[in-house]
């Protein structure tokens, strides 16, 4: 299996690759666009993309690529993003003038830094794998990066410091995605979770109610739901909607139908067993 | 008036502050719980948050900051985020080697960046305006930044490209939060919203289409509804919903009330004029 991921080597969305395809082949792709392209083309057999964070919500440009791409998805897993401070074998904080890394996970390593490391100046990078790779390959001795502990591993440094962020409550979800033709609609086993993206035929009050309607009949739960506006179609919204359960349950697929009849149009994304939390 | 946002005179933050309250004293601040707590003390009247973006989200942690504090949204707009190519006065593009901005922004302008200026390097900063700041104040002549018009015209600098980002539906929504004194509940004017964010009693399949028939019962429309999984807690949520009218309007507050003997918890989070789509 080769699985197709956005990043560097030592990124999150590695770690959520090798969680759920352990020993698997890994692609690292420069964008999202580049992780469906290469699962169409059957470059990769699975692309691991992330679709939502604790902090900061969901990644509506994914749901676009899923939305334009025909890719379904088969799997998922609940990631702890956990930052680390590396360095060379042998570096101590207090030779660390520098901290590199991605400006958000600067941002949430902040008050570690300033308590820890007042006198090291935080320097933005690309992404903190990109960083901990500019450190190893550089031979920086002055200087640290917060990133992963994969990064760590796949680059040869020191971890200093580790769960230096300062809310711990930030887990990221990550789907993994195969080409329609790879996946069988398989029976339900343990638990099911099916994701769909709709649109109401009109905004009129109580039309989100009654599409939900479809679902309350028939004793189906709902893990998410969302929103999301159509920006330039005022009253016009996408709506987001995983729910327990296979599309290969028969419930389900008559929730489904009862939606079709009442949406603008219902788009199923895949039926996948529920995922772990990790980390 | 004063008013608090996050970030560099020149952010995306101060745009829309600039929006809501043009003419008013502006205040910059490190970091969002920076903004509330200017808010709170009374150093500033107002504070501006981004609070959902078109392609990436729900911003949670200001959600949990207007949570944990007990400011009130009285206003918002919709800004397009769009993406200016700025550099010193007479710098010609072919002058450029290097491109700084934050990488969210050098992200989504790659693809002009390789078309345009394909022997120009990508250089991370912290955010969009410290890297316009810091090509002005440095007199940086082979660089550019990604940035504002704003930040252009507060740095005086040129604008060598504008609206260069490859998706121009991003759009941020702001709102804009008050001490609770320092709101009167006005009566609607025009079209007013109610956010408010509750948590459900216990997850049974069909709770969450039971609490929204407290809104379909009434004819009140929904603008948003976002379910937040809490970590740690499967199968409990946090809904965050936007309702068409104002607290003060009999209906609402019936529906209000409804919902509080529903759910664990109701909490309002302000009632303001629908923004304008701005940009």
């Amino acid at each position: 299996m080769t699985i197709a991921f956005q990043g560097e080597i030592g990124a999150y969305s590695e770690e959520a690759a090798h969680v759920l395809y352990e020993g698997a082949s890994l692609m690292p792709c420069s964008t999202f666009a580049a992780v469906f392209k290469a699962v169409e083309s059957g470059e990769a057999d699975r692309g691991v993309i992330p679709i939502e964070n604790s902090l900061f919500g969901s990644i509506h440009v994914n749901y676009d690529l899923m939305r334009a791409h025909t890719l379904r998805i088969v799997g998922e897993v609940h990631l702890r993003v956990r930052h680390y401070l590396l360095a060379l074998q042998g570096v101590t904080p207090d030779q660390v003038r520098q901290v590199f890394s991605h400006p958000q996970a600067l941002g949430q390593c902040e008050t570690y830094l300033q308590t820890e490391l007042p006198g090291a100046e935080a320097v933005p990078a690309y992404d903190t794998a990109g960083a901990a790779r500019m450190i190893a390959r550089e031979g920086r001795r002055a200087a640290a990066a917060i990133a992963s502990r994969k990064a760590a591993e796949e680059y040869g440094l020191a971890v200093l410091a580790e769960g230096i962020e300062s809310n711990h409550q930030n887990y990221t979800r990550f789907l993994s995605l195969a080409r329609p033709a790879d996946v069988q609609d398989r029976l339900p086993e343990g638990s099911m979770k099916t994701s769909i993206v709709y649109a109401q035929r009109e905004n009129v009050p109580g039309g989100l109610f009654k599409s939900l309607s479809v679902f309350a009949l028939r004793d189906i739960d709902l893990h998410k739901i969302e929103s999301r506006p159509q920006v330039g179609s005022p009253g016009r919204y996408l709506f987001y909607l995983d729910l327990e359960g296979s599309v290969t349950d028969p419930n389900i697929r008559r929730a489904l139908d009862h939606l079709e009849g009442l949406a603008a149009f219902v788009r199923v994304l895949g039926s996948y067993p529920q995922g772990a939390v990790v980390g």
